[in-house]
């Protein structure tokens, strides 16, 4: 596939005239005043995919459209769906650019645009290469099926519809992402596994209103003493979660997955002191990415209680409340660690006290077993792309796409990460290297080559 | 002395109508649009005292004056200082007031107003009942000094300092307060011993913002979670304190207190009623007033961290922090137990973490031996008053200028009060019963002839 590879090169400062024009498009979903421009984004989206080859149209929802291109060649062949979004963050605040976020500029060989990495860059890989096959060779190496949404930075409302009303129509053997990112700069990844999450609220009332601490203190239990003395004893001192049976179906790295984490540069001084801390803490006997990857935890993202203003306030709380998440790793079922959860807490509450536990949202953990054929072949296509093979990688959060598509599609997706988590996403002077742009275009080219040829299962 | 007790039910119309006047006088502290009436109110009080018999001078301060007054019979008598306060909450809500606060009404035998008991009516009493002896005998049964202040009710802030430079001229052998409540309806009691306090507030801080929970959570110490597990020890189970040396200067009280407070009418289940809560808590094997006055708390009043609206938000905290009080009894000193606190909880604190430790105020306990003489002799009056001796009780707030007399001045205080903890103190419809303002006043009367029959041992 020289050729295709030669044509990509050739082509390489075209296709990034035709990504500024798609990054000059502020489609901003959150912001209604861009409503207009996420319309026309969706438009520009499906004539690129129809430029690329595919048979593209614009399928509204009751937010911002999605837009679906394909092409089948032949059911004999792999089926492979790319997801992406045309949507991007809000630009504010404006005064910290260094050039307008819709006026997509180059510096120092990087892009700088809202949206250059997150998505538009990424998702434009994969549809300059599939441009590039069918300008070659008339055809695809395997089916292709995009979808490209418009609210993902909105959380997705309308997506998870759209795949329940589509499961015939969206059929395929696996799903690729270019939405992640390199491990570090030259360091490609595949991000084979992501943690499943938990939410829920502990809510404690004592006495129906504050009252005095000198005319009540000591008669009567306190929330806020009881709020710490329960959460306290989630987390042990060793790190180790608490609350009984929490571990019993979690799923140990493989040994070549800890070998792999192993191998990773990993500065830890560096890591501390970039996230200002002055220690690191967690599960004892663990490294600081196998904690952060592949080891469930249990943490309090907000308290509060009583009085918080300046200075002492001599009451006794009538009310204490907690947010709580987990973060779980593969095999865990969120309703039995909620249930888990509710059980230990509520068993440690002492008497006089009201207790209530509310459950927000939950999904599993996502693994892709490092071993299989598809990460085989997508290693592949990134090697010859980068010039060295990627490593395997885990992220600490939950991508929701990815769990749905697993969910409702039966599918496992390849997260290939173009760009790097230094690019500023979601912040000011948001950017994409040129460099990355260029390797993931052939990436992207080379990936349709190998998946071709991996035996499907389905 | 039956010719004062005559002569002061004979001019129980003409007192109720005097302290209606007083009443009258929006003497409104917190309020600077009040000022003139506070102003108004203080010589009300200096000509009140004229009429009794005392000399008597307006002392400004830094804020609201202090009206002085006193009369010295003979360097032989015991001389009693006597506190009080001239000035009053603010009335609002005003439209939950039956009748207006500060014109005074008669409904059921309760006088209406702000003030009426807290502190205008109690306060009136004294000065009546000196009224009375100097009108019949020309002469007072011992020495008298009145101190009656305009800053109860924004925090006595120029009280110490005047006590600091008056120390002479307040000498005294014994303090009288009439601020407190009886301890029920026709219980007349004396309050023996009042809670001291510290208060502290603890900060711990790990990252340096809000971190992503899923991106890392488990490399990190949560300061949410920390709070909670050092907080979470602070009382234990079986509500005793944790923290070391906590009760090593406790005093027990005496089995002549246990007994007396043994007796006291006290139906525990109408208290979680009123307090709102299901079940009391507290150190086991200590009666629920014993837990309110006699022994030592440590509440949290306050705590916050992190995402505290609706719903979840998946983050580390940076910081969190709580406030605490610790009520104190007698013997234990407060920085004392400041250090034991700090010491305590920092030994807790994980690694990674910051820890800080302010300390706001602090004061001891304050207890009268309910044996002693003066005690004896302020029961005796009490009982001709009300037909009933009075019962001794504690409180189990603080009083600070009970503290400061004691500090500054050398001083105990006798704790007389005359009203009722269900007169609305600092609500609306705050009222004084009719009858408790006239057995006041006898009492007061019949206390100047106890109290002069009690040996000095100054």
């Amino acid at each position: 596939m020289q050729d295709v590879i030669d044509y990509l090169v050739g082509q390489q400062d075209d296709a990034l005239q035709q990504l500024c024009e798609f990054l000059r498009i502020p489609s901003v979903s959150a912001d209604s005043a861009f409503a207009a421009d996420v319309a026309r984004c969706a438009k520009w989206v499906r004539s690129a995919m129809e430029k690329a080859g595919l048979k593209a149209e614009i399928i509204p929802t009751k937010g911002h459209p999605i837009v679906y291109g394909e092409r089948i060649e032949s059911p004999e062949l792999p089926t492979i769906l790319v997801y992406g979004h045309y949507d991007v963050q809000p630009p504010d605040p404006l005064d910290l650019w260094t050039s307008p976020p819709f006026e997509p500029q180059i510096r120092d060989g990087r892009l700088f645009a809202r949206g250059a990495t997150d998505d538009k860059g990424q998702v434009f890989t994969h549809l300059k290469s599939i441009e590039a096959w069918m300008k070659l060779r008339g055809r695809l190496p395997v089916n292709i099926k995009f979808l490209i949404e418009g609210e993902e930075e909105v959380g997705s409302d309308n997506l998870e519809h759209f795949l329940k009303q589509n499961t015939d129509r969206l059929k395929a053997d696996v799903a690729v992402i270019s939405d992640t990112s390199q491990y570090g700069d030259g360091i490609p990844a595949i991000t084979c596994g992501l943690r499943g999450i938990v939410a829920a609220e502990v809510r404690l009332t004592g006495p129906s209103k504050d009252l005095h601490s000198g005319i009540f203190g000591g008669s009567i239990a306190n929330p806020a003493n009881a709020l710490a003395k329960i959460c306290g004893q989630l987390v042990g001192d060793d790190g180790r979660i608490q609350i009984p049976g929490f571990y019993d179906d979690v799923e140990e790295l493989t040994e070549l997955e800890k070998q792999q984490f192993g191998q990773l540069p990993f500065d830890e001084a560096a890591f501390l002191s970039e996230v200002g801390s002055s220690a690191p803490f967690g599960e004892s006997g663990r490294s600081t990415l196998e904690r952060r990857w592949a080891r469930p935890t249990c943490d309090i993202n907000g308290m509060i209680s009583g009085y918080t203003g300046q200075g002492p306030k001599t009451i006794i709380p009538s009310k204490a409340t907690a947010k709580i998440t987990c973060r779980l790793v593969p095999s865990q079922k969120p309703a039995k660690v909620l249930d888990a959860l509710e059980k230990f807490l509520s068993s440690l509450c002492p008497p006089g006290l009201k207790f209530e536990f509310l459950r927000f949202h939950g999904c599993e953990a996502f693994v892709f077993d490092p071993t299989s054929e598809w990460i085989t072949a997508a290693s592949e296509a990134v090697k010859v792309a980068f010039g060295r093979p990627p490593v395997f990688i885990r992220e600490g959060g939950s991508i929701p796409v990815v769990l749905s598509f697993k969910q409702i599609l039966g599918l496992d997706t390849l997260l290939l990460g173009w760009g790097r988590n230094t690019d500023n996403l979601h912040s000011p002077n948001e950017h994409m290297h040129v460099a990355d742009f260029h390797r993931g275009t052939l990436g992207s080219a080379c990936l349709w080559q190998h998946l071709a040829t991996v035996r499907r299962t389905s």
